[in-house]
C-alpha cells in the first residue's frame, strides 16, 4: 500500500467520521463517506462540517506526499447542494500549485452514483519539512 | 431555554462530535468542544475539520434565529495555531451583516483557559424562509 | 459581436485598467491585461488588486450571460507567483455551478507566453434578475 | 511621516486608482478612495475590483511595518452593499494574528459619511524578510 494510502490510517477524526480511502480506476487514491444519521444538521441534510471534513481529508492526503509534512493554513468551501442519508460522497482532488513551502489544492465533493456536485473546496497548505 | 439554545439540540453532527452549547456571562449562547483523541489528525493535533465544524455550529446557531431558516452557502477558515487533547475550544461569533437573504458572520475559535486564537472563520448564510 | 463581448464594453473600471476582451481559439471570450508601471505595488511586482480585478472581470463576463444580471457576492484569491511589467496576464474561466440565484466560477490567471500560474480565483455570483 | 505612511507612497497602483492615506483621529493610518466614474462596473455601481484594491492597500499597509516585507498570499472578500459615484470609501484594518511568517488581517470598507458597510475582507500575508 502506497505512502498516500498510509496517510489516512493515522487520521483518528477521519476514522471517527467513517471516511474511507479507496483506489480509483486510474490508480490514484481518494476518500469517500456514506452519509449516516450522525452526519446530519438540524435540517436533516448532511452537515456542512462533515462535508468540509471529507474535503479536508482529501486535501491532506494530496498535500502530505513525497515525505512532506504539510498542515492546512487556509481553506474555503462553497456549498452547491444538500445531500440525504444513504448517499455516498466522494472527493476529487486537483493540485493547482505546489511550491517549496506553500501549496494549493482544489477538491470537488460529488455524489455517487449521480455525480452531482455538492461542494467545492480550495485549501492552502504550509509545508513544515521535507524528508 | 431560548430559541437559539434549542437550535443545536437538533444537530446530530454537533452531538456526535461532543459540541455543547453554553450560556456566556453576558447571557448570549455559544458552543464549545473538548479535544479528545477522536478529534485528532495524523500529526496528533486537532483536525482542521473538527475546528471548522465547531465554528460552523456557532455560525449556524447565530444565523438561525428569529424564525429564520438559513443554510451555509460559503465559508472560509484560517488556521492560526494547533491545539492538543484536553484543551477546550470555544467559539465567539460576531454578526458582520444581516440582510433579508444573505448574512455574514465571523467566528473566532480560542482555547479556554489561555484565550489563544486557534482559527478565524467567516461564513455566508442564505436565508430560505422567515416565519 | 456576442452578448458576452458586449458586457465588458460598459465596464469603466476594466477600461481604466487596460483590461481587454478577446476571442480565444475555440470561440469563447476571455480577458487579458498587459502589466504596466501603473499596475505595480511597492515591491515593483504586479499589484494584487490589479490581478484580482482582471479575474473579477472574467468572472463578471461569464456570470452575466443569457440576459442575467448577476453581481459578485463573494470572492477568494490565492496568489501563486508575482509578475513583472511587460508581461501579459490572461484569465481562464470555468463554470463550477450555475443555479437560479447563485452561481460559482473559477478563474486562473496565467502569463502569456509562458503559461505560468499567477493566481487562482473563485467567485460566487448572485443573480438579481433574468430577462 | 511614519514608516507606515511611507509604504503607500511607493504603490503605483494605489496612486493610479486615487487611493489616499490619511491619519485617523486616534493617530493610526488608513486609506480611502472617492468613487469616480472610472471606478464603476457595467451596472454603474463601484466595481468589485476597486473595492478589493482599496482593502488590499489597507492590508498591505498594516502588514508591511516594523521593517517587514510581506506579500499577500490569499484574500477573501464578501460584498454587502453597492455604492455610487461621489461616495468616499474608507478602510478599517484589524490585525487578527501576526506570527513570524504568516499574518492575518481583517478589513472593513465603509462609506463616509454614513458608515454603511460595503465589504468585508480578510487577507493572509507571507513575510519574506524582517530587517
Amino acid at each position: 500500500m502506497s505512502e498516500i494510502a498510509e496517510h489516512l490510517k493515522k487520521d483518528a477524526f477521519a476514522k471517527f467520521l467513517g471516511i474511507e480511502q479507496f483506489q480509483c480506476a486510474d490508480g490514484s487514491w481518494s476518500v469517500r463517506m456514506r452519509i449516516e444519521e450522525r452526519h446530519l444538521n438540524g435540517l436533516e441534510g448532511v452537515h456542512g462540517g462533515a462535508v468540509f471534513a471529507l474535503a479536508d481529508c482529501a486535501f491532506a492526503m494530496a498535500a502530505n506526499t513525497d515525505g512532506r509534512v504539510t498542515v492546512g493554513m487556509q481553506a474555503s468551501i462553497a456549498y452547491v447542494a444538500s445531500a440525504k442519508p444513504g448517499t455516498v460522497l466522494v472527493a476529487r482532488t486537483k493540485e493547482v500549485s505546489r511550491r517549496n513551502t506553500v501549496s494549493l489544492y482544489e477538491v470537488e465533493i460529488r455524489t455517487e452514483p449521480g455525480d452531482a456536485l455538492i461542494a467545492h473546496f480550495t485549501g492552502t497548505g504550509f509545508t513544515l519539512k521535507k524528508v
